[in-house]
């Protein structure tokens, strides 16, 4: 810390928290989320196929967590579109990694060094979009804590929050995993973050916004660096949550920890359900065991094929 | 009559008409809400492995009307948030009834005659929930009486018409049943609840706010303490139903009331669409075999359980 | 050419744009959006045992162009239920449709001269709709083009782009089917037809508003009046689309033409995602077998019915 105090870290801050993020990173955001989204399983027959699904798909992607702050702050949800020149910077970034010959440009901003830069320009702009989130909704409620977090939380977490949406645009159904129940890495720490920007915004953080952008971007960037690097799916926070969660909430909390590792990036499968001890505590005959059963029923599924 | 009459029923209806809502009656409705949220097949695991997801489907339980209400007039659907003492207390509420030590709370208000006390309490909330949510797209739309209708239904009906959405938080999705297909009796009530207070706003219905909150809510508190008093699901409606929906709709909607007292809250089952005489109505080739098969298949597998 | 501009074009343009819609209009096109609801399998059923459920859905199906519309640009969704008259005549439409007597009603507009007389004159609302659109979100985002074009395309394909909503009202769910997957010819030639109105809007397009109109609804008169006499599924678009989709977005688009023309009205089935060749470029392992064998399956239970 004395080092940064030498370094007059609040000038830093100030500086970093105003430099312009269109072009640049934004194409870094668009990028790794469109990469994202050409992970998903069959989603390059869509493009193929169908490519206008294929598009709006892209701009979820994209957009989604503009779209869903503007449903819930009541504003136009189609409202960003009308930022052409973003829209086209995303519909271009979208052709590139889908219909580029040879597959070239998605194999380049795949190899890993540079998929490191991109990744850890996107987390710069998420938490921007958090930081942004709050202020306005602190705009529209003064007082109003948890709009605050839930505007910054949508903010952060964009389309991973409707990914089931997203995924009926694609034809694909899986109600039994949404980003609510396993919640990836980024989208828990949107949710810390959008708690730790309201704390600022109402003064209860004796810390300035520049200096939080700062040290919240160093930290996203740092954890999704080095998940990205080491394929993980864990998180930072399950230490935490381990010692926390069991005192709050009960013993059962660790098995989704577990699970969460499985389910990755809008993964998740039907067994998250199973048969843990905590079903004892239900008042009612459980669904879970058919969930369950349904569940291996599609594993086996697909290890036919 | 000439006993309210001689009673003044005007005052005491204009004085029951004012008493404030906030805490004890919020209360009593919080606890009702989140007593049926426990009720719902696996949410108590939910509870455990997923707090997050689990404090949001109580609060879609406890604010789900005004989230209806105001994506219905396009307002912030994340409006009524900004109310933090409610927010908190419908949290508290959560927190006592899922994680309180040894069940007690949960025990507490689920001993019939303090339930039963709450139960009238909670429509008591219901009822002036319609008339605001009435008064409010009057506000709006003088002359919208479909507007005041469809408000006044869904600040009464809360989250039961929104189901589905909950459901998939919590990784649960049943299309087969929605509330709207299997209305149980607070949905049903408060859309002829609606449809009253829209002609008492319109001045058709020659009696005072204050009378028709004041009689509305007697019939509530009494027809709903009735049935949870007798765990029964049937509707008062059923009879004058059945003599009304067969003229202006053909003979088969007694089927569906039968199948309402075995639907129950939010339940309902796949063989809702079986084999009725009007299936020979339909000018094409009906899928309503396969569902009531797939209905069974499910039923089948459930005992196999 | 020549004829038309002899009978000066440009005027009888403009007081076609000027016809009024309402009521002669507007009842085409209740009318030909109901024949589509009661061709649904298990619409009839529905109406007899959920008269309520099959209202909503009649309403989505006469105004889910205005719901969608305003959504997207942040107005209460529940907007256009404020012209009182519109919605009474839908709902008569939708009451003579279902309960008239020897569905005597039913039958007359289903008379082939007559239902093309009503197709007809619902492209005309249809044409006239998406210009409105236009001009609408024009108002608000000047320079907005994607925003023009969105608000166009959900004015002019209405219900069908929120078919899994409208299935879900009614208790069916295909998410494997969706508009944006398989888009009929009028969700299709909305969306072209959005694109030209765009341009109009913006000056781009030298022609006045109302000769575009009058075009326009001569292109979608004929081509819809041709295909349902010739109760064809086509699309005049798919020849141009053969030579233009595999340029853009690689070969396999070709594939998407053929299956549509199985998919028909909101139709589709789950055999469209089946093993093409464009299935060798996925980088993950496809679920597109599964969901073929899921597909096949539920064709045969069909059968089996």
């Amino acid at each position: 810390m004395d080092l940064l105090s030498a370094l007059s870290l609040g000038e830093l801050a100030l500086s970093f928290s105003r430099v312009p993020l269109f072009p640049v990173f934004d194409l870094s955001y668009f990028i790794v989320s469109l990469i994202y989204l050409k992970y998903e399983p069959g989603s390059v027959e869509l493009s193929r196929r169908h490519p206008i699904a294929s598009w709006l798909c892209a701009m979820l992607h994209c957009f989604g967590s503009y779209i869903l702050a503007d449903l819930l702050l009541g504003e136009p949800i189609i409202d960003y579109f009308s930022n052409n020149s973003s829209v086209l910077l995303a519909s271009a970034v979208w052709y590139l990694i889908f219909f580029c010959p040879l597959d070239l440009f998605y194999k380049c901003v795949c190899f890993l060094p540079v998929k490191l830069i991109f990744v850890a320009m996107k987390e710069v702009v998420r938490v921007r979009k958090i930081a942004v989130g709050i202020h306005h909704a602190h705009h529209h409620y003064h007082h109003g804590w948890f709009v605050m977090i839930a505007t910054g939380w949508v903010k952060g977490s964009g389309v991973a929050l409707m990914s089931n949406v997203e995924q009926l645009f694609r034809g694909v159904w899986k109600p039994e995993a949404n980003e609510i129940l396993h919640m990836s890495f980024p989208t828990k720490a949107s949710l810390y973050g959008a708690v730790l920007f309201t704390l600022q915004q109402t003064r209860w953080l004796p810390i300035s916004k520049a200096s939080l952008i700062f040290i919240f971007t160093m930290f996203m960037v740092s954890c999704k660096v080095f998940l990205t690097a080491t394929h993980s799916h864990g998180s930072p926070f399950d230490v935490l949550e381990g010692y926390i969660c069991p005192v709050l909430f009960g013993a059962a909390s660790g098995g989704d920890h577990h699970h969460d590792n499985h389910g990755g990036h809008g993964g998740g499968h039907g067994g998250a359900h199973g048969g843990s001890p905590s079903a004892l505590h239900s008042p009612l005959p459980s669904k879970s065991k058919e969930e369950l059963s349904e569940g291996s029923r599609k594993k086996k599924a697909k290890k036919a094929d």
